[in-house]
């Protein structure tokens, strides 16, 4: 599953702009002793760990800094080290059918982010960052280090507001399809959402913490202007997160929606059927007395109904009447729906 | 959906009063410019995002802030500046079938508030504020900008009330419903109550932690006395929030009562149709056995009733004592409810 | 409901003691005129708010706290002001059949304590703390006013006891109705008994944080001596709250355990009368074939048994055997209750 | 059911040890003018409160601290007072078929230690305690009194560990019983044992609360050496409340898989029966059609079968055939059980 | 169950290793008087109190640390002592059947790691510690006895994630069976997964905790550089207990998936044989009349059908009619599945 490692780097001040792949490690080493005010370095894929070893050395970055980054999956947090500070977070694409989830780590030192992606799948997420800083003259190329940390860890939350949008989407489908036809599958269509909502809290709910852990903690690299853009993605993720726990309630409310009118169409066949047979049992018992062979000529009292001249007509009227007064009975009962069990108060 | 922006301002202080409109930027700086003690200036609509940017620019609101209060819906909640603190809040217009939500932000600087609601849908909650400002030798013409941001967001969680109120009233009503005439359509109201009760809680709760995060932490806008007015405010949020809390136990305690009243009508009538087949059953058996053709000629053995003087009403009357046992034997286990079942401590 | 306002004043010392109503406010100011190491003034009723607004401002209450003190019901509480404390509770009596909670505010300066009641109809529990300072030389009028305060709001907490031991004697009986004979209206019982433990649990939790606030906080007009009985008020608060904990959780089990019982008796119904149908449909069978006219002279296989000798006894024998054999199975597999059922390990 | 109240004292130090009773108040006075290290007083029975109030006096013990002792029963918690800190706990008894719970008070002085206990019942477990001060030379003996406080907890604390091991046992077996076999009775053992749980609960969690309290606290009256050991009490009642909420979560799922067992039982019982119903209606129908009356000699369409050779056999064969038929199309459906049930994936 | 206790020693620093076991307390006496930067000592076994206590009294460590090691099980904790730590840990090992928990104390030192495993089962987590440690040259000789303590707790928390791993494979393969196959020990199987997913949590809960106290903690035995490896044994295991809460809750949902799937095919097989029932009975009516015994002779009245030259054809007619109205009607309703249930959104 690991990508191949592809590195790219970007060094950037006020004063000039340089975007480059590092394809070895003298390339690095290049780069490195060029003068810049912030130098950001893209790792993409996690195969080449010798590479990243390199890179962790040259940029000074903990031995523990560099294992999280490298092994994947890693639960979403911030770190402070003595020279730098490591934040593992998660970025999210959203597909009619999939959800993908990928990891990345942003290793924000003094003068330099590194950032390392599990992938390149999600890579897109931080193009806009790079726009921002390929365009001279932007305000981004007058902050340091932080600021572009701050960038990238909004566009990574930014990246969960589809899948927040997703899933609001589906649950609103949802309730359509359980409040107007529900269908054997729906059950499975509202574990398998409640499943991603697991998913999707597991991983914003530490990303929160972490973020939540930059703000509080005395982290040295960011600046108090930083720290007040940082604030804002960390409501951002609070948004993400509350929205989850809502959707999360909501499926709860709707498995339980589903199961009420599952018991109540259950419910209604069961009463027609029943009814019916009810109906037609004291029928079938007045077909039998009156198909019994007592022998009618030996007592005027065997079955004189026999021989009577309307005897036939007696019986089926017979059978009429206790149909009708059943039916009667029920529709007072309000068992038959209609104006009388809306009178009766009934439900069923 | 956003409103066109039209931009309202008062200024007063002890000693005078203007209230007027500001269609342009150059009003805008014309207003600025004259003396007052505290300045409210009052954006309806969020399109323009222009204009408000320059407003924000003028008072000296962080672009952030300005953000924060352009972008709806926002989470509800406080946030320190350097120079003013912005509060995000939601106002509610309950109607007997919808509940409109809006938000509002309020910045609060030395000597300005600067509130920026969604549309005008619900802007008459504050309209209560301006009467307050307009009558002349009102107290609040004496104090700062901090009572005037007091008073906008005490406005604004009274809003609440009314909503509350509307919800206490429906979960009776839905009360007396469950107890009384259940019926299809309850769960659904049920349902749509919790759903409604979930939306209110997602807006009153983090609005509580913003009022709460005001009365902590240090602004500096706020002085002593007003802080002791706005914790009235938070007493009145928190009353809000623990009502929606008891209200969706109470619908989840609502929806637990309807189900085991739709079960109880389920199985009284399923019982009820189930004793009449039951009884019917043997009455069949009866009769079909006085309709065996068995030759009564080849035997004394064979159906010797069929010939007896009395053969008939034998049968019926076996069919009768056969019902009135399986009736009694019923009445006595208490399935046919009345005395008996009382007795029995039965209750089906 | 408002009541008529009603105002009673006491004074007293270790060297004397004086109690008078006070119907107006001249007898106001002569009261607190006379001097006197404490006095309590207690109002009951709010119906006279501009009374009430007067007596604020000669003992120097708080314009908001004057407005808590009038507007029921209010969320209990306790509020530090500079010059005074406040304090809202709810009292409760219990009737047979109702629960009457109706709010008093107490008003701890430091040399007064201010009550008001919503109406007198709880009065009575402030009644022990007015005999025990109406009696000479009783320790409490050597004490400052935060005694005073601790006395009323012990008995006010206290008063909440009967609440308790009547919801566990409701609880007791409801226990023994559900596991004994439970009924169709025990459901109602125990969804208005869950609903009374939400309201007194709403009533007394915000009152236990009031207390816990009045005790972590720097009330200057608690002496630490006070400080320590206080404890002993916010220990049987606590033990209220955690008593209506329990009873919730206790009030959910037993509505489990009735559903549960309920289910039982239904499928005891459902088994016993299905028993029956199954045992009559196949001698039903057994009936209609020898009911059957197929001509028996035209062949020796039609139905030879009807020309048999003992044809009908071979019949009902049939009839018998099929019946024995399918109770013997039915038995066999325990469905018939009895030793067999428990061999079985069967439940139905 | 207050006990007479027996007094108790032992005195001991690294030099001397006295235990004797103390009927009287003249006894208790000379006791205490005797000089020792530690001073235990043991109190059993609270019906006595003026010689409970006089030893309070004697012992310099807070007024409210006397009353928690007399008054049970109290919730367990630990209170610093200025002279001493009371500790109210609650010892278990547990017999095969009840569970006895005592309260027992401890107040810790600088050179004393009282303790109170509702009744004689449970006091065996403090005897371990005892013995160890009546052995000369035990290092107890060389200790302050905050040890004796200790060892008295932690005889109290360790004293519900029987009762732990005792539901351990109750859950397992019931968990073995609703596996295997469960019956009738099974749901209210199950509703006895979390009411059990519950109350152990309610009595070990304010317990807990309070050692945490003691360690946190600044209780001069505790050494740091005792503070040590007095973290393993702590650590013991925390395995009990641990333990009880593991068993509470447990009870809950036994709860869920008897009424999945009990459902399974009845589903089965219905299906079977209804199987049997399904099968013989149709063949009633058809002996029911050959018993019909038509004219066969007016007609050759007038069931001719009647006058076939082989009438009867065909008409039981097509019997045969039918109940083959449903039998079979059961089968393939899985409803029958068996290989087939299983290859088609089913349940029932 | 107590194995016999086994004692083997380490003792290294950057410029010598030994290794051996110590048989006897002589062998102990002479490992502590040979010089050496940090000494390992492992006991595999707890059998052997006395060895034990010895052992303990030698390094230092305090009474009740050794008691902790030697009563098991403890729950996990990390507790503070004035010359050392201790760590209460239980290491799991995951077998396809069984799942076996071992209690190890870590107790750390100045210079000294005491580790005591409850027997050897799972002894071979440590073994790759002791394999770097026997490795000349590695960093591992040149780190102080904390680094020691995280390498052993870092082995013991790792050892966790292969229970994890293999309980995620469980309940994927329990989630397709509840989806393709559920059969009826599907339950048991949910049940016995909750409850090793109690027993995890129960284990891993306090471990955490234990670990965070370390972290926060001033325990003077850990440097500043192994805090930060210790931070990363303590994201592991939040890993871990995040995953069992994930797991748990999905285990819940699978158990209402699977009710409700039960209750659907329950439901399905109910529905047919209604269905069945449902036709069949008007069939045997229609049988029935045509079975009665009116005579024809004395009336034109009586069953004239009976002589009709089509009578036989119209009395199937008629039959075949019913049936064929009832099932259209049926199907209409959408109860017998197929494109028409489909259109009407019907689900049973």
């Amino acid at each position: 599953m690991a990508q191949p490692t592809a590195v790219f780097a970007m060094g950037y001040g006020p004063n000039g702009f340089e975007e480059l792949p590092l394809p070895g490690v003298p390339d690095l080493d290049a780069f490195l002793s060029r003068p810049a005010s912030v130098r950001w370095i893209d790792v993409r894929g996690v195969a080449d760990r010798d590479l990243l070893s390199t890179i962790g050395e040259r940029l000074g970055v903990h031995k523990l800094a560099v294992a999280d980054l490298v092994n994947v999956p890693q639960r979403a947090k911030s770190e402070a080290y003595e020279h730098h500070t490591l934040t593992i977070a998660h970025m999210a694409a959203v597909t009619p059918s999939t959800l993908q989830i990928e990891q990345i780590g942003v290793v924000l030192g003094t003068d330099f982010v590194l950032t390392v992606q599990e992938s390149e799948h999600n890579g897109d997420l931080l193009e806009a960052v790079r726009q921002r800083i390929r365009a001279p003259g932007t305000p981004i190329r007058t902050y340091a280090a932080d600021y572009l940390a701050y960038a990238l860890l909004d566009a990574i939350v930014d990246g969960w507001f589809p899948v927040i949008d997703h899933l609001s989407d589906q649950i609103e489908e949802l309730e359509a399809t359980v409040l107007q036809s529900p269908s054997r599958t729906t059950v499975r269509q509202i574990h398998m959402l409640s499943q991603t909502l697991r998913v999707v809290r597991r991983h914003t709910w530490p990303l929160r913490e972490g973020i939540s852990g930059l703000l509080r903690g005395d982290v040295v690299q960011l600046s108090a202007g930083t720290r007040v853009y940082l604030r804002d993605v960390h409501d951002h993720i609070t948004h993400v997160v509350d929205s989850v726990d809502t959707y999360r309630e909501f499926a709860a409310s709707l498995m339980d929606l589903y199961l009420s009118t599952v018991n109540f169409r259950m419910n209604e066949i069961v009463k027609v059927l029943t009814i019916i047979s009810t109906i037609f049992l004291p029928l079938s018992v007045v077909a039998g007395i009156y198909g019994m062979n007592f022998h009618t000529d030996v007592s005027p009292w065997n079955m004189p109904e026999l021989g009577w001249f309307l005897g036939y007509p007696f019986a089926l009227g017979l059978m009429a009447l206790i149909a009708a007064g059943m039916l009667a009975g029920f529709w007072w009962k309000g068992w038959l729906g209609g104006k009388r069990a809306d009178k009766a108060g009934q439900i069923l």
